[in-house]
């Protein structure tokens, strides 16, 4: 099932789109500005998905929104967690105290405020404020059944299903503060969509995740290569830390982002960005 | 002003705090499950303080609860911010990296999910978790005015007030993944209170900070000896980032955190961590 939140006509949906991404049909759902939030936490409540109300409407007539305009909280993000990726980072400004290889995953947070939708535009700070921008192609998790502590060997059934976010990154600002946050939390950073599939219909851990700068392929990434696999990860942000339903873990970025390229490549005003992950589908995001 | 939200009764409250601490006086709010939060945004927007409703209790008689049980999301913390603090890490672990004077503060974020009351207990995680859990007693500032790209020169303006936050912390973790934010965000990790002092009654770039372990004073700081001040760090948190109204910025620790005695001092079942802020007053937590 893909699970969407769309704007028709100047209202706020939350619904379905069919399996050939053509058809969206709204659900009975009071209040849809948190998107596919409340769903999720009403299914890991043991609750069920409300009846359709209303017709199908082609996709292609609605404005997609992320399937989570306002998470919960601030995703969990991991970094360096591809073999290529953490290869083409030793030859940057991240090379001091990187080591190729790490025992534990790194993970560091983005405020879910700069979430924006599948097709939305990422603003570009002044170049005062960073003159570094860059893309980062990711599989997202969306946590479905919270917990505490939970094992690598049963965290698939905590995963509620996938969706693509581009953890768009102020280079320059991530560096100077040390720890990442700010660089990573800048508004409109992070382009979310375009809907989330559920857990049964795919498995995160084997898929294709690709990145285009204007139509150059840039990033072409498997999953199956994380240095730490998804079950690792859900565990690792688990461990004292209770999850709940709607958390979203951002699993890394393959290699070839702007960064590693020789010299580095910077997003500029008109640049267009696409990432698309076989299985979920496509967001794409033009900067301004 | 002081403005607080506590338990009586098995209800929750907003109120006022009387100038001498002892006397709680609530307020007219509907849905006080959000403490302070739902006052602070809508102060923002112009609007007034709701009328008092109902008599004065004793303070002694009520629960605190934190000013702000569930922030609007992650706090901005700041690492390293006391020029004292920053000689104790030179002798630790944190010594690799990490020159005694950094040229832009370091930024981590802390779920707001780890919030508990001035006097809650924290659950210490066990020991296969995490063996080295330590305390930052901090100045933590409450953001009134919303808004991005906040110059230092008019920063002052956009505060709220200010609260005590006691920034517990697992060292082992917060090291080993290279990024704070997970070993900063343990659930129950975030002792606040006991009320917010609105900034028309103190200067917090002019106070004294102090925390105590079973009695024995640890730190004692000045907040006039902070590397980047609260105007600084105001300008960095918005630099690209839009703060909203009740977002919190934890200022950083003084010297006298227990990785920096020697040998270093983990915190244990039993232990009892008080925090005083002259002008806004004192939490005391007990770990479990």
């Amino acid at each position: 099932m893909r699970l969407a939140s769309w704007n028709w006509g100047g209202r706020d949906c939350v619904g379905t789109i069919s399996p050939d991404g053509r058809e969206a049909t709204p659900l009975g759902v009071r209040d849809a500005s948190r998107g596919v939030l409340p769903l999720i936490q009403a299914l890991a409540e043991g609750g069920s998905l409300p009846q359709p109300s209303g017709t199908r409407i082609p996709t292609e007539l609605v404005t997609l929104r992320s399937p989570l305009p306002r998470p919960l909280r601030s995703l969990f993000c991991v970094g360096r967690n591809y073999h290529a990726h953490a290869a083409e980072l030793a030859g940057t400004v991240f090379r001091t105290a990187m080591p190729e290889s790490d025992p534990w995953p790194i993970v560091f947070g983005k405020l879910g405020e700069c979430v924006i939708g599948p097709r939305d535009a990422v603003q570009l700070p002044s170049p005062s404020i960073s003159a570094q921008i860059d893309y980062e192609s990711e599989l997202a998790v969306v946590i479905g059944r919270g917990g505490r502590d939970i094992p690598a060997s049963r965290a698939m059934d905590h995963i509620f299903g996938y969706t693509v976010v581009n953890d768009v990154t102020a280079r320059d600002v991530q560096m100077r503060h040390q720890q990442w946050d700010l660089g990573k939390s800048f508004d409109t950073f992070c382009p979310m969509g375009p809907w989330i599939v559920t857990a049964d219909e795919m498995d995160g851990r084997k898929t294709r995740v690709r990145g285009w700068v204007n139509g150059a392929l840039r990033q072409d990434g498997q999953t199956r290569d994380m240095i730490f696999d998804i079950p690792t990860l859900i565990e690792t942000c688990s461990r004292g830390i209770t999850l709940h339903p709607g958390d979203v873990i951002a699993t890394g970025t393959p290699s070839g982002v702007g960064m590693g390229q020789n010299p580095p490549q910077w997003l500029k005003p008109g640049d267009v960005v696409r990432i698309e992950i076989d299985g979920v589908g496509v967001i794409e995001n033009r900067f301004e």
